[in-house]
């Protein structure tokens, strides 16, 4: 937002009242207003741009010949979590920001489950140093699974109310369709209050069609970025839904979406990219927001539209278009360089009219501070954990018994229900690591209760040990997967002594582990730190026997208790479409009654 | 804005747990969000779209087969006075409405001129029983000229902000540039209010190019009404700010830009419409807003462009697409059904989900109110007015004296300064009628200071008497143009006696007259009766000699002191250029200099 100060001397810098700071001169500006690309100058006062006339001859402290490079507005990533990266934001500043991502619209719903609205002003806090802006898609469901699980925070329509008013605050974020289809009061409350600050509602509409999609747009819901087929990509455009098309590290949803647009000649006004969740790694090799861009000209797609794409329609979107979005009088100075646009490499980034990145390195410092004490100790049982915290009790006589596990689906986070026959011993319900069948765990962390869920999972191809992890979606309690009771303990006990982390374990020695203090889910080191850490860690899992591209990310997921069919959370195992708590044991062998 | 309640009973209405309203069955819908046209059904509840998906099948209380009719979302005129046209806004809505314009974005600049912010509720307090609605544009200058003219109101920054919280108000309304440029720190203060809370700043650019543009959309000025050159709109649009065209009673822009847009391959997705100034007359014989989208469709546009510019476009820019501009779930039913697209003539118009206009009339009742009496109540003079009132002394000796004269420009409401030499007589300058050089005169009727402006203006052709009007731009004092001050006299007496119209006088004796006691600007008849008064008006000043088109609406602009090249105020002759007071005398003949 324009102080009154600000307002008043970017106009006095375009009457040639005061110097301008900068001077960017002869550039091809992409201009995403009028869809041209011509050559003129670009004069920046502060933050902001005072003019783009090609005629205009103002002063200015500092004047840099950009020898015809395109002037591109600087990217804007409309959804992720950047949670998913494991990075701290400053971290997360020396992949991005080179990239020329500069708005980062951000669903902190994980740092939210954890530490609620003062997790976000500790993020928000550490943010205003930095390169690029996050601005706050307010999480719309925390806890998920109301009543399924227990988390370190709750925002109910008053603490939503609350974010909401502040700047940052630009849309209540993704809302889960159930919660729409079952007139859930407390989401509709939400709603109302956001659309009463002229703010949106992002969506969240994995698969709905139909009457469903309709009477889910009819809660006034304006975005998906959850479309996978041009078909529900058009069901979203004529539902008055814009769509925010999606390229992240396992959901890759560009090429179909691009592909299906151009070929169906559908308008482009209504689509921009996101990220949702895209790792450290990836971001690195591949890139962001700029990816988006190239990949989509190299489609077909033509540069001044993918640009928009990246760029003013997303601004718009978010009603930010006076602020962000293009290179135009009283804009903030988010400018990149581009030599090339169909590779979309900036040679330059200029954040808030600063140069913040050149040859993709930031040449900016962005050090990671030390964050507060308290986002640092998230971490609390309740109970001393031991082997024993683990033994899964059944009453059946018989040595063994019919279970319900969660069976993997490799690299995708929906799973399917399957029914095992597991041996009983002691009245103790065994896991059965021939058959790949291991027990799952779910510790409460946040102090409330000690509860732990047990259950069962097959596909993890562990011969030996177990690991952990603090980041167990959306609840982000201590998830465990593992051969043997004691290893588990040992892993989780790891994890709280780290205040949050990951960790493998075997035969009750930690063999890696990787801390993640920031609320138990993000690393307060580098980013090139951080990826190696994290290649190191998915490589001791696999010497362990770990099927899987990505076993640390399937861990994370396996506990949420909203993607069908099966969750596991610290309340136990969950049945996703029926909603609720359903037991392990089944009680029958299903092929003793054969 | 939506209540909780209604979110939920829409949805619940999709989820046919309540039976929908009504049932537009059998449409095509020309659908803004993905630019098509196709067959479906539109399911509403109360005011809200519920439904457009084809294969729901939803109860409904009412069905209506429209037989493969278009269904086109209500039109949206983005900026408009409608004061201009005379009429209460019980009477405008049988003009507009079956029309087909279902919003108005009105700047209510006379209004607040005379009346302030009590004189905008007052307005609102109307529309709510109407079957459009009005949203404001918070007028950014009242008075227009700070120290050159008394006005009955002043909305500084803390006035525009209380108002820009009601719901009503959209934007800042058309911000004069040369407050920019002289960096006037109120209107600066005006503009930060505004886009704090994310609403926007309307311009007002007239012939401003290059740098002074840029400096005008620096301040945060996000569109222009002005533009009459294809150059003009494409140096808007390449300054990051969308254009308004305008298709008015005199000002006709709409031919000109629609056309360059096409010949340039312009981007649609920043224009929309506007009429800005249109009378009464004019609306009904050649319609509003549909009338915009039609003759575009003519000279080229694509009919679902045409619309967008008419619907979405517009509803974007005010950052209201999640409650107007289109057809889609969720949204306000504002619908029209049209047989043909080319001709864009509606059927039947929906307003908030109820019929209320069929075959071009009105299905509902508008019965114009008695507005509350002090806003009936708002010419006081302090002074009595007498032939003596209106002598204008001078100190020369001379049979005569040159003076500088408005001249008017037929059709037009800029004007030239012209230097006449005109007779003197006891010390007081004549008017000449036989140079068509006129006495006028602004009285203050706000009974604050008693002052009354002394001029002349060339170019009225009166042989004979005198005309008188309570609505002069922008302070709205009693203008009157007249061959003898008697007959001034008579006329602004006349005005006063009926707290505000427009008369026409002669030898003393009130030829015609005409009622507009609402803030002195509008009428309480209905929309036939005051077009039939105004033309008996313009007839009987014709009589008189009066030359030009449109007498009554000369007169009204003749006393802008913001509008090239003289202006008349109760303060005095103003020489717009230098924003100054300048005397009318000169004291030289010219033509005795030769």
């Amino acid at each position: 937002m324009r102080s009154y100060e600000e307002i008043r001397d970017t106009v006095r810098a375009g009457l040639r009242a005061l110097p301008c700071s900068l001077m960017l001169k002869n550039v091809r500006l992409v201009n995403v207003f009028s869809s041209e690309i011509y050559t003129t100058n670009i004069y920046i006062h502060n933050r902001r741009i005072v003019s783009i006339d090609p005629n205009a001859t103002l002063e200015a402290m500092e004047t840099v010949d950009c020898c015809g490079q395109y002037a591109v507005p600087g990217f804007i990533d409309t959804h992720m979590h950047f949670e998913s990266t494991m990075l701290s934001p400053e971290a997360l500043a020396s992949l991005v920001v080179p990239a020329g991502t500069t708005t980062l619209c951000a669903d902190l719903m994980e740092i939210a489950n954890v530490a609620g609205g003062a997790g976000l002003k500790a993020m928000l806090e550490s943010i205003c140093h930095l390169p690029y802006r996050m601005l706050i898609e307010v999480s719309s469901r925390v806890p998920t699974a109301p009543g399924l699980e227990t988390t370190g925070a709750y925002l109910g329509p008053q603490q939503v109310r609350e974010i909401m008013d502040w700047p940052e605050a630009v849309s209540l974020g993704e809302l889960d369709p159930s919660k729409i289809l079952s007139v859930g009061e407390e989401y509709l409350e939400k709603i109302q209050e956001t659309l009463q600050r002229r703010k949106i509602v992002n969506g969240h509409a994995i698969g709905r069609m139909g009457q469903e999609l309709n009477v889910y747009a009819s809660a006034g819901i304006s975005d998906d970025h959850e479309c996978v087929t041009t078909e529900e990509m058009l069901a979203r455009l004529r539902a008055g839904m814009r769509v925010l098309i999606r390229e992240g590290s396992t959901e890759r949803n560009l090429d179909a979406l691009i592909r299906g647009a151009l070929q169906q000649h559908l308008p482009f006004e209504n689509l921009m990219f996101c990220t949702d969740d895209k790792h450290a790694g990836e971001i690195l090799r591949e890139g962001h927001i700029d990816y988006n861009v190239a990949r989509s000209i190299a489609l077909g797609l033509p540069p001044i539209e993918a640009v928009k794409m990246a760029t003013i329609n997303a601004a718009r979107h978010f009603r930010l278009e006076d602020e962000i979005g293009s290179i135009s009088p009283g804009r903030l100075a988010d400018i990149l360089l581009v030599e090339d646009l169909s590779s979309m490499v900036p040679s330059r980034v200029y954040f808030e009219g600063k140069l913040v990145s050149e040859n993709r390195r930031l040449t900016v410092e962005c050090p990671v501070p030390s964050y507060p004490e308290w986002i640092k100790h998230t971490v609390s049982l309740k109970k001393d954990i031991t082997a024993a915290s683990f033994r899964k009790e059944t009453q059946t006589a018989s040595s063994e018994t019919a279970v319900t596990v969660i069976d993997l689906i490799d690299q995708q986070i929906i799973n399917r229900r399957f029914q095992a026959v597991l041996p009983v011993c002691n009245g103790e319900i065994l896991s059965s690591p021939d058959q790949d069948v291991l027990k799952l765990a779910v510790v409460e962390r946040y102090g409330k209760n000690g509860n732990i869920g047990i259950g069962f999972v097959r596909g993890f191809g562990l011969h030996s040990g177990a690991l952990a992890y603090s980041m167990s979606h959306d609840h982000h309690n201590i998830v465990t997967v593992g051969t043997n009771d004691h290893d588990l303990a040992t892993a989780v006990n790891c994890i709280a002594d780290m205040q949050g982390g990951l960790c493998v374990v075997e035969n009750g020695t930690v063999l890696k582990k990787m801390q993640l203090p920031i609320g138990g889910l993000m690393s307060e080191r580098t980013a090139d730190e951080v990826i190696a850490e994290l290649d190191a860690m998915n490589a001791a899992v696999k010497r362990l026997g770990c099927r899987g591209n990505a076993p640390v990310m399937t861990l994370s997921f396996i506990s949420l208790p909203t993607v069908p069919e099966l969750g596991l959370t610290d309340r136990g195992l969950i049945d996703v479409i029926s909603h609720k708590i359903i037991p392990v044991e089944t009680g029958e062998n299903p092929f003793s009654l054969g």
